[in-house]
């Protein structure tokens, strides 16, 4: 039986288990990729394993998130960050070299390999045949430091592309075409692998783009086979050494199949606030716009930028519109001013922003109230643009230049025929903004006084004793447990002063009762840490000294982060028992190992007088984290031993 | 006898007064332009005159300080003032069209006119001629609508320029010898004459760096002749039609004489914390830098990025060093694309930011925690740059560029020969950013939820009684009155919801108290108003229903300020008579009208049973103005009469 590209790369690289849907899987990671935003805290837990050099084939580090820098916290984040990569063996992208996605696909991202990032959109490397995986900060880390990467196998869905795009039609418009059909719950534990006539026709950076927004979909990754058209890209980014050919074999299986007919597809947008609630632009033009902005990792390739100067060339930005460019990387702007399409898009009135995400992840340029604003990115969740009560349209490049002359939402193709846009033969190829990491001499690592070390667990007790600190009700989340407001986010490198907010909207007495008894646990009711998938409601009771959370039930990802920082996460037999503890009462959890080994235990309630029977749902390997006090005492002894 | 520069230009507008130092005049402005952070006050003061069209030659509302966009309020600022902008008039340049002072220069100021904006560095336009003066909102929007200005005749000082520039030494060294001369107060009540051969060896835009910065002087203004250089500039923009010669008579006078040796100058720099911290850059050349940005409204020309592109050629950014390249204006940004120059910056790792004020006004790109910043800027006050402990050093681009290569501060010289870089003949114009006002359609002006319309005074009564809301000691501070912290920067446009702030950190209770009792008086001591001259220290007042102040003695400007907000500021006869008020006392100052024709009155405590002498300290002009309800009030009569 042969296989399909994602079962190639997987087998290539598994390290434990099989490929069966649904069953945990762990895989080797070649590269690794971190933005600012998460990677401060990613170089933290590094830097806590106790490594002295990654493991990886290539790691590197960008600063692309937070570059506006109103407050000294960004350029100190900056320094840490580059000191960090200088010191453990990673290529460091200064600001204004680009965003991670786009400049890791032209410059480092390698058909067949596997590549773990802590950017949700880490999957656009699939483009070029790139297994690529966004994950949590302490698994990216992990993976620096040699770990294998754990996973549950997803099932392989087969997008068969057919056909060839009609002009004004984009690889925008193929991946709005799945979210229309799929809805934004309809990736999750999916793998999305591209085959097909149609694939020829796309160029890496559309398929990219269709890889990127993959995301969207909820799933775990999208993939491309590596083609003739992979290796003109690598060729014309000086990299044709990185090629290797990667196709499904004849009789590869699929767990699942769809098949899309290009030449059947027209011009699509997303209107708010869901990329899923995807419309034809026949049904929705003539809305007036006030905002149309081109760029993020989505669509902010040199043809993207091409098409938009071809639109615009000789044309006026309409008087009531505001429109921004923002150029994916240095190459793409470098390759914007060789060939002209800068001048054009100058001309017409664009506002040029610094090659960075910028206003998709709400870092400027918010629309004013109520305001209705056409962008090329990947996601227009209400509010994210830093305007509550904006309406973000997602949209193709075509669509929002053109949309941008008129000053309402507009069909490309009103303009007659496409311009013909070939992808470069030769890309401009300068490294001078990717710092590589030290070869031998000492480097010392920059704190800015808002970072600080992140706490570590230690191993887990014959016996855990403790205080309840406080007691909560059902579905409890993790912007409960440790809000994220906009106000604590500077705060996200200093758990010491992050933790003065563990569930203070809560109870405001929380952290006072928890210092002064020097932590204890949390009760809980049903499906405790639901949402975000935030480390830091893990890492902030960490912090504070409690040692484990006896709850009704756990959400899935915030009971992984809590053995991954060492507390115990233990479950009530009976749910009734839950009434049996009250706040302040003192728990005594006796044989801890004995717990972890059998699965079941008692909890004592030493101020009641009631014994309480309780479970634990966790993987073996879960269970061997605790003993060893968490992911990164894990890893830091299996270094330790060599 | 004959007449200066000044003295010319000064006759031809004079409206009032005689050209003796010291003495009241008013003149005509023929111009007047606004920034989006202190043009939505213009615009709602504007408004509340009923005035329907500007009467000046041309008014132009300009977009470039608030171009981040964090929030909402940005957005809805621009539009307001672009809705406006139509309506009344005004010619509007949108945010990406480059800093006011850059573009003004470049496409409207003209030779002999007089320029009065909303924007300290509006002198910029001395460069070619032009007296321009920079003023507070209220004087610029009664200029927009037809009213003279009134200053105080300033002393005139002649800066005789002799010889030649050095290689490498520039024109931001000519202003940084200035202020190493004269200190950031030697200007005050001055204008500031440039003459002498060295004048023409100097570029309007390198005239236009020295006229900025006279601003750091203190001066009112600076100016240049009008002279072939000038016509040569306004050929290459495509404005010879705008070109009047204008220079001093041969037997001109002048209050003072300075002379400058150009030939003896080196490339100066001012180290932190004072534009007149001059120092040659060979004494403190070797400090490490961590960042260097070139732009602002004093170096953002495209003479000073083509020279940074010369010596960047080839070269890359020093890995330690963020270096971010800001062009002044859409012209600059094109012409930088087109001559191949933005290639040589961009490919060295420069960050291009958007053509506006950008981190000058500490709008981004603050500095890490202690870091050392160069850059081509005007003012390096601690804390301006967005991080309280960075250190800012001010330089030449030329300086600032090599610095950006060597990662410390360094000399140009040290780079050999200097290029040649000629102004170009012909410049790039293109005024599709610039909205031209409506001719007859009817204009809807629009209000975002945080602009809400300026509160006007009544016409001063026959008597003024009320309670005492606050009595305050000596040196309150207009930041005592209304704070100018970053939280309330955004509510400058909405003076109901800023009001809630005034006098906070002195007394909580105070608008309470204010709001209850339907206004009042507030009473102080000595040198009350002193600092910012902030408008809204006496807008807030008075939309609490402030009728008077009383207080031992006024800082000038915030007198003023009063004044033309309509408030009486009455100072006590004898100081004693402080300690015979306190707070919550009722007063009644009968016979306002008696008081303001003689300057002499009484105010009766009515509390207290006490009656105290007081006087007023008012021109003729402000006794009218408060006859009529202020400022506001007086020129919307004068338009009523017609």
């Amino acid at each position: 039986m042969g296989y399909n590209i994602t079962q190639k790369i997987l087998l290539e690289h598994l390290v434990e288990g099989e490929l069966k849907p649904g069953e945990e899987i762990a895989i080797k990671i070649d590269q690794t990729l971190t933005q600012d935003a998460t990677g401060t805290m990613v170089y933290l837990q590094l830097e806590a394993m106790g490594i002295s050099k990654v493991k990886t084939k290539k790691s590197v580090a960008y600063v692309d998130h937070n570059t506006l820098q109103v407050g000294f916290e960004n350029a100190d984040d900056h320094k840490f960050i580059a000191t960090a990569a200088k010191k453990y063996g990673v290529y460091y992208s200064k600001a204004g070299n680009g965003i991670c996605h786009q400049v890791h696909l032209e410059r480092f991202a390698v058909p067949g390999q596997t590549l773990l990032g802590s950017d949700s959109h880490t999957p656009t490397a699939g483009g070029l045949g790139c297994l690529a995986i966004g994950a949590g900060g302490l698994d990216v880390a992990a993976a620096m430091a040699g770990y294998p990467y754990y996973l549950k196998m997803p099932r392989i869905v087969n997008v068969e592309l057919r056909g060839k795009l009609k002009p004004w039609v984009t690889a925008k418009d193929v991946i709005f075409e799945l979210l229309r059909r799929l809805t934004v719950k309809g990736g999750v534990g999916k793998i999305f692998e591209y085959t097909g006539e149609g694939v020829k026709t796309l160029s890496i950076p559309e398929r990219a783009t269709i890889a990127n927004m993959g995301a969207e979909l909820g799933a775990t990754t999208s993939i491309f086979p590596s083609d003739d058209v992979t290796y003109e890209f690598l060729k014309a980014q000086g990299r044709e050494k990185d090629f290797v050919r990667i196709e499904p074999d004849e009789d590869a299986q699929y767990d699942e199949k769809i098949v899309i007919d290009l030449s059947k597809l027209e011009p699509l947008v997303a209107m708010p606030h869901s990329p899923d609630n995807v419309h034809p632009i026949s049904e929705v033009k003539g809305i007036k716009v006030d905002q149309v902005i081109i760029g993020s990792c989505t669509n902010s390739s040199f043809k993207d930028m091409a098409l938009v100067a071809k639109i615009l060339k000789g044309k006026t930005i309409h008087p009531d519109v505001s429109f921004a460019v923002v150029p994916g990387s240095r190459q793409v702007l470098m390759m914007m001013i060789q060939t002209g399409i800068l001048s054009d898009i100058v001309s017409a009135g664009a506002r040029i922003l610094e090659c960075a995400c910028g206003p998709c992840i709400g870092m400027g340029q918010a629309p004013g109230s109520g305001a209705i604003s056409v962008r090329t990115f990947n996601r227009n969740f209400k509010g994210r643009c830093g305007t509550p009560d904006a309406q973000v349209i997602l949209a193709s490049p075509a669509v929002a230049a053109i949309t941008a002359v008129n000053g309402v939402l507009s069909d490309p193709r009103e303009l007659g025929e496409m311009p013909e846009i070939a992808e470069p033969k030769q890309y401009y190829i300068n490294d001078n903004m990717i710092i590589p990491p030290a070869t031998d001499e000492k480097v010392e690592v920059f704190y800015g006084p808002n970072i600080k070390p992140i706490p570590v667990a230690n191993k887990i007790g014959e016996s855990i004793q403790g205080q309840v600190l406080i007691k909560v009700s059902d579905n409890i989340s993790t912007d409960d447990i440790i809000p994220g407001t906009a106000k604590l986010l500077p705060l996200r490198s200093n758990i010491p002063a992050l933790s003065e907010y563990c569930f203070v909207n809560i109870d405001k007495d929380f952290v006072k009762r928890a210092k002064a008894a020097g932590g204890g646990i949390i009760v809980a009711g049903e499906n405790y840490g639901q949402g975000s998938s935030r480390e830091h409601a893990a890492l902030v009771p960490l912090y504070l000294g409690i040692k484990a959370v006896i709850a009704k039930s756990f959400a899935r990802i915030h009971k992984d982060n809590l053995v991954n920082y060492g507390i115990l996460p233990a479950i009530f037999e009976n749910h009734d028992d839950y009434e049996k503890i009250e706040q302040e009462d003192v728990l005594l959890i006796e044989n801890v190992k004995q717990l972890l080994k059998s699965g079941k235990g008692i909890v004592k309630n030493l101020t009641k007088q009631v014994e309480i029977p309780i479970y634990i749902d966790l993987t073996k390997r879960q269970v061997e984290l605790l003993f060893e006090g968490g992911l990164l005492n894990y890893i830091k002894k299996k270094l330790e031993r060599g």
